[in-house]
């Protein structure tokens, strides 16, 4: 089952457009993703004390529809593949039901020097059929 | 030829993990393709009185290397694709002779309620061979 | 009595300096200004179509102690002052009750023409004693 | 004399009120700051590895004319106090003659545990008559 997160827009998130701003969407879910890893056990600051962070390497992402300033969002985080140094999640965005913007992005870790490491353990969460 | 762009990372655009914050190479290199419309003769301030903005609809981005406080960065853009109502560009943005990251971003021209209208004239650049 | 307000930090508010980077705590303390003015029965929305807006006129801040990755911050907004055509706030962030910053917001109806308008009815609240 | 910058605004720094969202001021003072601190010869990323960190303390800031996308800033920096753990500036940003926005900033450095420090040499301008 997908983790959810809730989140909302601010005037901070809008542009002259009168929308979210599209950069900012990778925000929304970037507060998704620190959610969904504090609740599989992981203390992003202990991690960071050994030298340890997460990066994102990849990002694939459609924006559908746009969210205007005061939307309630509802940010969905799913394991699509998981391997010892890598997992891709997919990310969704929507409000009242309708999909505003969906991402597949892939995370790694990186240790001391900026190589990639493995990945903490309790990170490997099964993927959902 | 592509377009090129110079800015400088500054302390906002870092985060904890003492590197630029994955969402803000969205920012340069949305200031890269604001600076290319510019140079083509479009004027997105009266373009918007009409009604019509720029949206990006999909961006497919690899974050190779980090960029760090007081780099100066480069630019570059490339137009791939054009259709009547999209431009698909290649963007680039590198330290040093060094790519740190690379995307593939969809743009279309929105009208007044939110509708794909034509690209504006003057868009229609010849995509490099 | 204050309207009071919850936020969270998360790794776009960080800097490398390893916590909030300070223009962040503006944009905390206005999310809190917008969900007090909406808790008035203010739309901003409806404002907004009538060409007007709300803007920060002045803000004397003290950035007092630093907040980190993860804080679960409060906000509290207290009036006070309120004249036709501002309101001045006294806003404060705090966490597990300590105050880490504090400022003083002087806000302006702007209509229009960016001209000073009448603050809208309901926004006249009667500062604390 | 006062250090000049010359920064531009892009479309993230807009909001929807068309207008620079008003917490970007202080990002853009900040820019200034770094290359004002720059051009006296300090190193921010060196000061960090000792465990020295720049913090604003205080800002009192006034708002005055809204910046625009394109705009093209001029932000002039004045040192107006200086102690051995603080520093005073004023400064200012201004668009084709025009002062926009205004600001006292006063930033202390922190060593390693967060308390104040000596400022480093170079930063004991002598501020301007």
């Amino acid at each position: 089952m997908s983790h959810r997160f809730q989140t909302r827009v601010w005037y901070e998130d809008t542009d002259l457009g009168g929308i979210v701003y599209h950069a900012n969407y990778l925000k929304f879910i970037e507060r998704a993703r620190s959610e969904w890893v504090e609740g599989l056990g992981i203390d992003q600051n202990s991690l960071r004390e050994q030298g340890i962070v997460f990066a994102v390497t990849r990002i694939e992402a459609d924006f559908l529809r746009p969210a205007r300033l005061g939307d309630h969002l509802l940010v969905s985080t799913l394991p699509e593949a998981i391997t010892t140094a890598r997992v891709t999640l997919m990310q969704q965005v929507e409000c009242a039901g309708t999909c505003l913007f969906r991402a597949r992005v892939t995370l790694a870790a990186l240790g001391p020097k900026g190589r990639p490491v493995r990945l903490p353990p309790g990170m490997n969460v099964q993927p959902s059929a």
